[in-house]
């Protein structure tokens, strides 16, 4: 079935510009996985003195791709060089014994190829699963590509890795330390999700600095929280989420634990990437912000958010501009977590719309249903009940998102 | 907005013939709350000597019918009449302080119309939320409604109580045990959600059995996780849920603890009703049976049966006829129970789809798509763990779902 492929309606205009991080480079193939006419295979090589931290899906059906990640990510003598090799077209998962061998023949070729261990190799897939990925095709073109790699790689990246994704996302921001200016660079995929694929976020992040490997994935663990962990687009959960940071040194400017500019500049990043994979969520036409305000606690905070931003009642309520309130409300008193229906205080935007257990007595209809025209929606809860504050963004539930899950596979 | 409404595809072909229960009668209105031209107040008059048990909606935001129905249904005096009361049109939820006075006031006149206590009132509302229940007009029809009571109103409170179902529901078992002939009716409506109403699921069943009140609570509890616990629709939760079920013992014939005929008969019931409720859901156009089996505990069942459930990759793709099971794989993985992936075997109906991690070596997809073009739809997943098994029923979700609940409140 042939599928006309739109480009989400909240993309950014175009993707930014992004500077080359000294000691990552590129290099790219078109193995024919699954898509022709375009690479599907990316390999990131990395300079001897890189450190790399990692964060995976707690999915318990998780890819071999993430296992062997998991396994790696600890290991602490970066005075090697290290790569970062991601196919697109194929998820490698539930593939039986098979899964484990691809993903073996495929780190052993980089490992040889780029004459570094086995063990700082790290692998990702995404795409079709329950498939055998014909990891021959990628090691056959593994052998190709490392003379043919470059430091300006990174919008080849963005578009190497994507699936179902309409626009290849990318970030970058700068920082001024004390000592001189560092960058971070990101790319990401997802979380698109058509027949036969499943969502899968993954998630790149270089920079220059030189950030020791504890304090690199305390960054990255604590950030990742607010940032990637604090987005839905259904609600459901991919077998290979994986987020990969490598910091090469190679500015030789060092961050220490508790670097606040580092730390604003690696959040904003992320901030900005988790957005981009919000909002290209499957026939999103909103882009919603949920805060939730003064729980009792951040746990508590988290579970109103998510139970809100996964209800489809909510969701195909914001697409369809309907200000139904009633519909939050559902959404708190379901998810579990502390409530007290007449300290709930609920707005759009900035308009106040339910207090007391009752309307606002300054609301009406017709200003509720004029915010919900706008393409960036806010719903803020305060609880009333604590200190605990969340943020979370989702997109709406519109038909575009049935059409494109429910067509059959072709 | 004018709106067609047509009956779910899923719609038994016609209400069944329901005997009146000796010491139950039924009175109705129009009261004109929201519907014009159909009857919106139902009252069930229940003689003296009748037991009532019930189990109620965990929302944190739930109504004042549901709270004043929670603190009554412990009191164990029968030997008094009692009255359940409901209304359609208007859910009486989130409406403040106005929400208790609006209960009250309209139990508070049923019990002097009646003479009976007030303690011995239950009341329910579905429709609407947020917006002040005009209980005065509840209160106005009650005055009139006593006078012209009947045994056999069962299919007109099945209508009555309806707000966007699209057919009645009911439901009867005859249970034939050493002493005679005893009879269980019921009705229900849910879980059909358009806007501006939330999902309310309300249950009411009657028996002519003699059974104390503490058994009668623990079958009506016991059963009810396995029936109408056991349903999702979008997993979405009412803040009016409320399943009551009133035995007058005017058959004479006593039911004890653990009576094996009467319990199956009380399930079957339930689970004719609960599948029902799933049958009307919006939009729906096939009926999904999920057994989760060899589960580590009864827990672990549920989660992973409910998050199958309730999976809009899941959903979408029985919707689309499309046999993809890698999102099966997903949902069970995502559950956050335990499962090991190479245990897993999953079956459509009874052909084996996955087992040792992987697709199983005589699937094909044709077989599979064949399959998914049944209107009801069997999953099974056998996780290999232990020896807890769980049946889950819900729908597939269409675009239909969508335009239901994205149409503008007129």
């Amino acid at each position: 079935m042939a599928k006309i492929v739109k480009v989400s309606p909240l993309a950014p205009s175009r993707f930014p510009d992004i500077p080359a991080i000294k000691g990552v480079n590129f290099s790219f193939a078109s193995a024919g996985i699954k898509y022709q006419g375009r690479n599907d295979v990316m390999l990131a090589i990395l300079d001897p003195g890189t450190e790399i931290a990692g964060v995976f899906t707690s999915s318990s059906t998780r890819s071999f791709a993430v296992i062997d990640c998991e396994e790696k990510i600890h290991l602490k003598d970066s005075s090697l060089g290290a790569a970062i090799v991601v196919n697109s077209g194929n998820a490698n998962v539930f593939t039986g014994s098979k899964g484990k061998i691809s993903v073996e023949a495929i780190t052993s070729t980089v490992s040889e190829v780029l004459n570094i261990p086995l063990s700082r190799v790290f692998s990702s897939s995404t795409g079709v699963i329950g498939e055998e990925l014909p990891h021959n095709l990628i090691i056959d073109a593994l052998n190709k590509m490392v003379a043919d790699k470059t430091e300006h790689g990174i919008f080849e990246a963005a578009k190497t890795i994507m699936t179902t994704d309409t626009y290849p996302k990318g970030s970058v921001r700068k920082i001024l330390t004390e000592e001189g200016e560092i960058t971070i660079v990101g790319i990401a995929k997802g979380s698109g999700m058509i027949a036969p694929n499943m969502a899968t976020m993954l998630v790149y992040l270089f920079t220059d600095a030189s950030v020791k490997k504890e304090v690199l994935q305390s960054y990255l663990s604590e950030i990742n929280e607010k940032t990637f962990n604090s987005i839905s687009v259904d609600g459901d959960t991919s077998t290979s989420d994986t987020v990969l940071m490598a910091a090469t040194g190679q500015s030789g400017i060092r961050i220490e634990k508790n670097d606040k500019i580092f730390s604003q500049g690696l959040t904003s990043l992320m901030t900005d990437l988790a957005h981009q994979v919000v909002k290209d969520g499957e026939g999103a036409s909103k882009f919603v912000e949920i805060n939730i305000l003064n729980a009792k606690n951040y746990s508590d905070a988290k579970t109103h958010a998510k139970s809100i931003a996964n209800s489809p009642l909510v969701k195909t309520a914001i697409a369809g501009e309907d200000p139904n309130w009633g519909r939050i409300v559902m959404a708190i008193g379901k998810s579990g977590a502390q409530a007290e229906r007449d300290k709930i205080k609920i707005f759009f935007g900035d308009i106040l719309i339910a207090e007391n257990g009752w309307v606002a007595p300054n609301y009406s209809e017709e200003i509720g249903a004029q915010y919900m025209k706008n393409t960036a929606i806010k719903i803020s809860v305060d609880l009333g009940l604590g200190v605990a504050n969340t943020t979370f963004w989702t997109c709406d539930f519109t038909s575009d998102y049935i059409s494109i899950n429910a067509d059959y596979r072709s």
